[in-house]
């Protein structure tokens, strides 16, 4: 069993959402926002970083599992998700978690199978892929979504090693 | 006496300085780089947080001063930058340091008296008020620098409220 932690990082909202990977099936375990409603960055960050850390003694996940991003406009608006970013992600490597980042393409094409899906595509490919009966808000769903891409790809990746093994 | 904390983050090389301001005087302690060497991102963000939590440690510090960034151009930029700024925040804000921010025109207009000043000027700068043998490596330098700014303006605000005080 792996246990696998998605993490949408944002500078308002950072949603999460932790799914159980076991004999090549996934499991919903949780997901939520954490809302930033201090009004200083410092603070702002420090939510962040607690929230995660909070998720991450509930659920004791294996890895955490967060979108590349690939910014070609608006420099502003990159920094801040950078700040957000980079504070999610050292919450995870300092509880020893492995850390796997995923471009957007491959999330939207691991969940919906096209690399150009809309949010709400997303949403909806979520709550049936994880047997939901409500759809998660946004920022979950886009959290979920990357620690599914994660599952799928490493079955994938233990696939073809299997195959290699197997030409041996 | 007030011990100050000035970082310079980077994706990069990180600098750090640490100032006393005793009754209206700076005096130096120390300065220095992280310099990352990690090649994934996870592993950079944690030599950023371990390094600057070590200073803390050791130094102590009631104040982390950085830099406020404004960036136009340049977005993947900004996102590394932010990374690393977020990370050096949140360091920080865990120990209970408080947190201030200072724009480069007021950095370079507090070291040099003048808002436009080069790299190379604010190195000197540094050099003459702390009284150093020697010229600081330039992010090393310019972390002293938001920290020195960050005495000057807490003194300027003193005086203020002193004036303020007295016109009662």
């Amino acid at each position: 069993m792996t246990c696998i932690l998605g993490i949408d990082p944002g500078s308002r909202v950072t949603g999460f959402g932790v799914i159980e990977w076991v004999r090549q099936k996934a499991y919903f375990r949780e997901c939520g926002c954490i809302r930033l409603t201090a009004e200083a960055l410092p603070e702002r960050l420090q939510e962040i970083f607690l929230g995660i850390t909070e998720v991450i003694t509930r659920q004791a996940p294996d890895v955490l599992a967060i979108e590349q991003v690939f910014m070609s406009h608006n420099a502003n608006s990159a920094l801040k998700l950078g700040q957000a970013r980079g504070v999610a992600i050292v919450a995870g490597v300092l509880r020893g978690l492995s850390i796997a980042e995923y471009d957007p393409t491959q999330i939207k094409q691991a969940i919906t199978g096209q690399g150009h899906a809309d949010k709400t595509q997303v949403q909806h490919m979520i709550k049936v892929l994880l047997n939901l009966s409500d759809t998660p808000q946004a920022d979950a769903a886009d959290a979920l979504a990357v620690a599914l891409c994660h599952a799928h790809t490493t079955r994938y990746t233990q696939r073809l090693q299997g195959i290699r093994f197997n030409l041996k």
